[in-house]
């Protein structure tokens, strides 16, 4: 059997941790860097066979920042490349400027304070949540490619709308980014003042400005694309805020309690990484061949919290109907059937028996 | 030679991680708790030997919320307790209701997203700072008792006045605390309407608001008695965060680097545990039989950002002055010798030889 081949375009630690994760499962990986010496780092850490791109990959991805991910997808697809994801942090705007059946948006909910070559490993991904952004422009080979290869990776994949993907990363990744900065900036201004302020820094203190220490250099990028977003969710941080200190100067016994009790349940319920199902059920989604038909089906998964544990594309050979085999937990394919007859697909689902 | 032995009122993950530290140093120790299941529970934990109030003891440690520590302390001064401390998070309002020689205000920078007897640990304060907070009341032997017991335990003294303790913990513990908890109630108050917001929240967003899981019941009593402090840090950090707003509004991609970079390099030069001197130096402070000679000493060197590894309290036979014997290191000999000698102390040190 010959082994799959993957094209990376970047090579810093998403870049050189898909590489190492897809040479552990034997595919062939070359790769370039903007940097040529990242890439020489890549080939001597094993996260590259070789430096080159080539157009008869299975896969390419990009994993430049968000800036340059439309450019290169773009240059790529037009070199031939068949299948072209990306690992940028905001998507509607990169998504929009592609727009082609081969391109595929895609955000490992995944990384580190650190970055660069030298901090890529292969078991990055394990348990991360992984992003895709399918349209109605996306073809169905593309996702089924992409998903498999990051199915690979050890990472559970979701599909959003690009959309509602930056609206949601604005609140759980780039405001509490830019809210970890200002907390440690605030202490640190004090800290030159009042040199004994940093000594009383303990571990609740370390633990929410731990992603302060990241090089700041994706985030123009990120906040470019994703500002408005990003605005909102800062306005609605600050009347938060705002809320607390009233709170706090009126002496609101009960009001802090609530406050705190909220949060302090939503915390511990903070989804885990995905168990395995108990029982899981096939279910069979009848869809005509038109575009988007991928997308709505696996975006109206997300929506409804209901994982898609594996998925089949079937097309008929009649050529005007496919059908979409989904594996999902036998206690949500009835919510996931409701779901989709109501956006006028014909459903069917019966248990996986062992 | 007689063990020594410790009083310990309040037995949750404080107190009992004390009793667990002491009794492992060869202290008897002997408690109480406001629920008389959880003193139970520590006496078969190992963190009592058995419960009940000692005023023979050599230290008394009050171990209960803020709101209950300067009646607690002033009830059991008055039953003839000799050395009392506490281990609040708030100091100003708890040493002035006090105000006598034998309580000296505590505060261990450590704790736990947990809480109660059940999640208490001998090793909690390894490596932890300890504030304490001695005034013109304090007197010497209850500040050698206390300290010398903290250093058992394996914990880092700073001294610092209450007023500043109380002004630097808003800014390190208290509003980082009440942010966490803010950005993980917006979040999931955007979660009931769009359920796949949770599965995207990664290492960063969980590590940010990981001590919003602990138990809010300690908040109302912290909030209430450093209300002003805490107001004031919040109205800096709403200010910030308006001003890290306009910067994304603005599309400022220098402005919002900036920032992010003096938050990087701050965290990134946040100091870690104390190491072990290079090399110590004694210094000798002729300080006068008069009150507040040692919070002076002490605190002056804490604001100078130089740690004290020991202090001998030597008084004098002549009745009217002592000595204070301090190792530090000696590359930090020079700067608090000057300090002190600008508040007018006599001050002299040399190097400690092998």
């Amino acid at each position: 059997m010959t082994p799959r081949k993957a094209t990376l375009v970047g090579t810093g630690l998403i870049g050189g941790s898909i590489g190492l994760a897809l040479r552990r499962s034997g595919w062939v990986v070359v790769g370039t860097d903007h940097d040529a010496a990242n890439a020489e780092v890549a080939v001597e850490r094993g996260a590259l066979d070789a430096i080159g791109e080539d157009p008869a990959s299975d896969l390419t991805i990009v994993a430049t920042p968000v800036g340059a991910v439309a450019g290169e997808a773009r240059r790529l697809l037009d070199a031939g490349h068949r299948v072209v994801t990306d690992v940028g942090s905001v998507k509607a705007s990169v998504v929009a400027a592609v727009d082609h059946p081969g391109f595929l948006g895609g955000h490992p909910m995944a990384g580190s304070e650190q970055d660069g070559i030298a901090a890529a490993t292969a078991d990055l991904f394990e348990g991360a949540t992984w992003v895709l952004t399918p349209t109605a422009a996306t073809a169905d080979d593309t996702f089924a490619t992409v998903r498999s290869a990051i199915v690979t990776l050890g990472a559970d994949v979701v599909a959003l709308a690009p959309e509602r993907h930056d609206a949601l990363v604005a609140e759980v990744s780039h405001v509490p980014h830019l809210a970890a900065a200002t907390l440690m900036r605030l202490a640190d201004d004090r800290a030159e003042e009042h040199r004994a302020l940093l000594r009383l820094a303990a571990g609740g203190f370390r633990d929410m400005t731990r992603i302060a220490a990241g090089h700041p250099g994706i985030w123009p990028d990120i906040v470019g694309e994703n500002r408005d977003a990003i605005a909102a969710v800062l306005d609605r941080l600050i009347e938060a805020l705002s809320e607390v200190r009233q709170v706090v100067v009126d002496q609101d016994r009960d009001g802090l309690l609530d406050l705190l009790e909220q949060a302090r349940a939503a915390r511990i319920n903070l989804p885990a990484r995905l168990g395995q199902p108990d029982e899981l059920s096939e279910m069979r989604v009848v869809v005509p061949d038109r575009p988007g038909s991928l997308a709505e089906v696996t975006t109206t998964a997300t929506e409804a919290d209901i994982n898609i544990f594996d998925i089949e594309i079937a097309h008929s050979s009649e050529g005007d109907r496919g059908v979409l085999i989904l594996l999902v937990e036998t206690d949500q394919a009835g919510g996931l059937q409701q779901a989709l007859v109501e956006r006028g697909y014909r459903v069917s689902h019966q248990r996986v028996l062992d």
